[in-house]
């Protein structure tokens, strides 16, 4: 076979190959550089990772990722504890951090109800969710799963388990992305976004 | 700001940001991949990282990357020595390897001659190219250094720094790639395929 570099060299493109979205050609690429650069730098990133499964755990609270329990949004006393919006994943809680439009808390599934594959609400925090807010009512559940098949049911599964509580459940707004056209938006969405239109009148 | 993860995840992330080609979601969505796999997993591409920069110097023959000297290829008794492939870095010999059409041995520059940066035939290995044909004169050196104004000129000082040594030098060809079409190539390569064009007879 062709010479591609020293074992340590293939193997360190082999493990970088393995993540998401890295083919070998560019594992081999961020390898070369990680040769080129300071040793202590590489020791950064590495012991970066390594740190990253030792001292990084799930919040008791909320189940988004934290490094102290409670995490830093459940113990945020500018939070407001009376809206919980629960999300399928830990990156829809960056998103939405990332957006800077809520201040309430969060509760993290950790996935959605896909019977396909065999996920069924025992696979997600859903009865913590149920303790959560019996053990603590809140005003307000956003419900933050993504608006495809399996996040609308799990959504729909959610306001089904939290009916009767009194507490108000909420789906956040599908519709047309801003900066988008009607005439390039796909059919359901622009279905949604009609269905969907709220009251626009000049006070 | 927005809460992006507790510490350890967001020194990954920054850590993972300083690669080449990775920003910052891209960064992200590798750590919380990480996050989600097997301890021993992440431990395995943290070690390999490491292992890297311990285990892996440069060939003192050819200057390619290797875990022992001389390199693979070098000691390879099937190469033919008669024949060095100079090429500017790593990355350009494991191209040629994988092309499967080059038997010979490699000498690796790590650069290419680059007055506007300041980098001169001394930051390159080109004296031990020339320590090396002197000590142990080969048939031919074969000048693989990319087509660019640099790589053309750091050929062309190779050419004149070996001439008058009764070794043949030959430069790489460059013509329109495989698959191509006359009408997108652009005018350089097109007027260069024309002028180095070769002999097509029937015998």
């Amino acid at each position: 076979m062709s010479y591609q570099g020293p074992k340590v060299f293939r193997e360190a493109v082999a493990e970088l190959s393995k993540l998401p979205g890295i083919g070998e050609k560019t594992a081999q690429r961020l390898v070369l550089h990680l040769v080129r650069i300071d040793s202590k730098e590489v020791e950064g990133l590495s012991e970066s990772l390594k740190r990253l499964k030792s001292q990084m755990f799930l919040c008791s609270v909320c189940f988004g990722y934290t490094d102290g329990d409670p995490c830093p949004i459940c113990k945020d006393p500018s939070r407001d504890e009376g809206i919980i919006c629960v999300v399928e994943d830990p990156s829809d809680l960056f998103a939405i951090e990332r957006s800077a439009q809520y201040r309430g808390v969060y509760h993290v599934l950790h996935g959605k109800l896909a019977p396909l594959e065999g996920i069924g609400p025992a696979d997600l925090k859903t009865a913590e969710l149920l303790r959560r807010v019996e053990s603590k009512p809140p005003r307000e559940v956003v419900l933050a799963t993504n608006p495809d098949v399996e996040g609308d049911a799990t959504a729909l599964y959610l306001a089904k388990l939290l009916a009767g509580k009194k507490i108000r459940t909420s789906r956040i707004a599908m519709g047309i992305p801003m900066g988008g056209h009607l005439e390039y938006t796909d059919q359901v969405t622009l279905g949604r976004a009609i269905l969907e239109r709220r009251e626009f009148g000049v006070h």
